[in-house]
């Protein structure tokens, strides 16, 4: 049977967070495991009345298909958000709308990567991608991520050796909670545009910023424009799959060939309930109650992190988003810390498969948008005592 | 610029259906060339009241992350309808569901196709399964359609000189609206275990039969299971980009590896509405307007070419579906009638495009689902003027 498949699919599994997310079903473990928005926060009514209000005006041409590009006017209010929001001038005819920004990592790769070209990540790096990327069969070339960014001498040395794409996570990234430095930022986009680097910029947790200032994207501070990708996911709801990317035309053109190929246009339905939640909802208000809510959650686990796990433990504190990463030191193994913690009624997920050299085998990523305060608090108790049982 | 983009990028354009549909949007022009189902016919207050049932009761999960297999209840539903419709058992853990049926285009292919395998359809084949299929550089080898379904002895030699896999879509085919009769589903059944092919059964238009009795999937005649692909675009509504598949374990588990990577699971919010569509709706009733609706204007359709056309143009008389195939005599350019056409004011999609050997030149696709009887009464009368002008 295994002769039938293509060659490659040798090389991709199926996404370990997800097989754990299987073990974690037992409601009795808290779990810090998943990459879950907090539900409670989901703009149900607000996207019923929106539901309501499209299928009893434009029903018929929401149930229809429709352009790839995506919504006309949800490609607006994008590129309107962008404006205010970031101060950065999109043209809404350089959005496409895509099934979540997971499809366009699947794109990027199709419309770019040959095999064995060399695709810059960082380290740790963001599964997905990791995954959307393998299927074809890219050279991963991993640079390391310190709390500030990328190490740049590391980042100059695999553009010099002949990258053809950078895919970064700038804030807040998935797994690592790090965002990049102002200064790494410029230093990047130096980098990017001396060697001619392909960038791709995957945004999803951006405006999700609790403390400090606001940076600029990478894709602004280049000369040479790159893929910027944003998601619905974090804002509002992930349930729709509904993301975006904002690229120059060239670019454009062929992502909307492969879009095409792949799955036609992004749904009808979900666009037009999206673009009307937004347009009569107040969704500044709403990302600000989220960042609000995320970042008490965030205080509680660092706060519960220092009272709880073993000093031998470091932390990056993160900015924004969803994620804490946590580093134990070396030698011990979160693999051996998960089977004890899942003992404890306790989950995460184990650090080394953001790793594409095999390396992290004593780190983890702990989610705190999923948990509240009581349980953020017993869940790090548990944990730690987990921690030092294995340190032991 | 061009260099920098993948090599499989060379080899696929946009969809020229697309680009036609753009010439097309004059309303004045009576247009064949889409491929839609008839708006009038969607379920719009039964979505609406769905919709509402979803976010009042299960909404904050509705609008959650989900799994990659998709919803379990839509699963068991698809499940149902295959027993009692088709008298097909499915485990309803054999099926994915996926965003849209073209999804499953995409993903087989990545699954299953390296560079220069050999992949059969159907000439003219449907051209979403060869955008899809090109992006992963098979040899494509098509063989010829009859009235009735493939030539067989060019499937065999086909399947002789080493075939890969066959796409297929043995009931109302786009483009030509082509029905397998069941003793060549028998003999397609008999050759694809003889030698072992993988195979793809696409069927959309499968449940819109107008006359004549339902036949066997192929998928349920084989002794080695395929890939079965269904859809509710053309049952229900494609805005929501709802498909699935049906497929042994060995093969799902492969496909859900891609599935992840593409998009992470297909829409949450569409699933739910659907499902809670199908549970409180009379599915069953509603395919059945569609049948009489379609079957009626197919019947105009037929009636007005035997009025308007030239008698050397044929045509095959369609039993199902949404389109009518015709072929002009030889020598005689269906790209010059489009010309003449759009000037008369009425449209369709000319042939070649379906034809990966570059044949077909004297070939059109005329869609009838999505105009009523006057509309498709003037434009057959139109487009009968634009051929005799062409064919002078």
């Amino acid at each position: 049977m295994a002769d039938i498949f293509a060659r490659r699919m040798g090389t991709v599994h199926r996404s370990f967070i997800r097989e754990i997310l299987k073990v974690t079903a037992d409601p009795e473990i808290i779990s810090f495991a998943g990459g879950l928005p907090n539900p409670e926060l989901f703009p149900v009514a607000a996207m019923d009345k929106a539901a309501h209000e499209v299928f009893s005006t434009i029903g018929a041409s929401a149930l229809q298909y429709s352009t790839t590009e995506g919504d006309a006017g949800l490609r607006a209010i994008i590129a309107r958000r962008y404006k205010e929001n970031r101060g950065l001038d999109v043209d809404p005819d350089s959005i496409l709308i895509t099934t979540g920004s997971q499809q366009i990592l699947d794109m990027v790769a199709k419309v770019f990567i040959d095999r064995g070209d060399k695709v810059v990540i960082e380290r740790p790096g963001y599964l997905g991608a990791i995954q959307a990327f393998s299927l074809f069969e890219p050279e991963f070339v991993s640079v390391s991520l310190e709390p500030d960014g990328p190490d740049l001498a590391e980042l100059e040395a695999a553009f010099r050796a002949g990258a053809k794409c950078f895919y970064s996570v700038p804030n807040f990234q998935n797994p690592s909670g790090v965002s990049y430095s102002l200064a790494k930022r410029q230093a990047v986009a130096r980098l990017l545009d001396e060697y001619g680097v392909l960038f791709v910029e995957d945004d999803p947790y951006g405006e999700l910023r609790f403390m400090g200032d606001d940076l600029p994207s990478i894709f602004s501070l280049r000369k040479n424009p790159g893929i910027l990708c944003g998601s619905f996911s974090k804002i509002a709801a992930p349930g729709f799959r509904l993301g975006w990317l904002v690229a120059d035309r060239a670019v454009l053109d062929k992502l909307v060939i492969a879009k095409q190929a792949a799955d036609l246009h992004t749904s009808t339905v979900a666009q037009a309930i999206m673009r009307r939640y937004l347009e009569t909802n107040d969704i500044e208000g709403h990302v600000a109650l989220i960042r609000e809510r995320y970042g008490s959650q965030r205080e509680v686990m660092v706060e519960m992190i220092r009272r709880y796990f073993p000093p031998e433990v470091s932390i990056i504190e993160p900015e924004g988003g969803m994620f804490l990463w946590a580093t134990m030191p070396r030698g011990a193994s979160s693999m051996d810390l998960f089977d004890a913690a899942i003992k404890d009624k306790v989950a995460f997920v184990p650090g080394q498969p953001f790793h594409v050299d095999g390396t992290g085998d004593n780190t983890l990523r702990l989610n705190f948008s999923n948990s509240d305060a009581p349980r953020i608090e017993e869940g790090i108790r548990r944990l730690g005592r987990s921690i030092q049982t294995i340190l032991k």
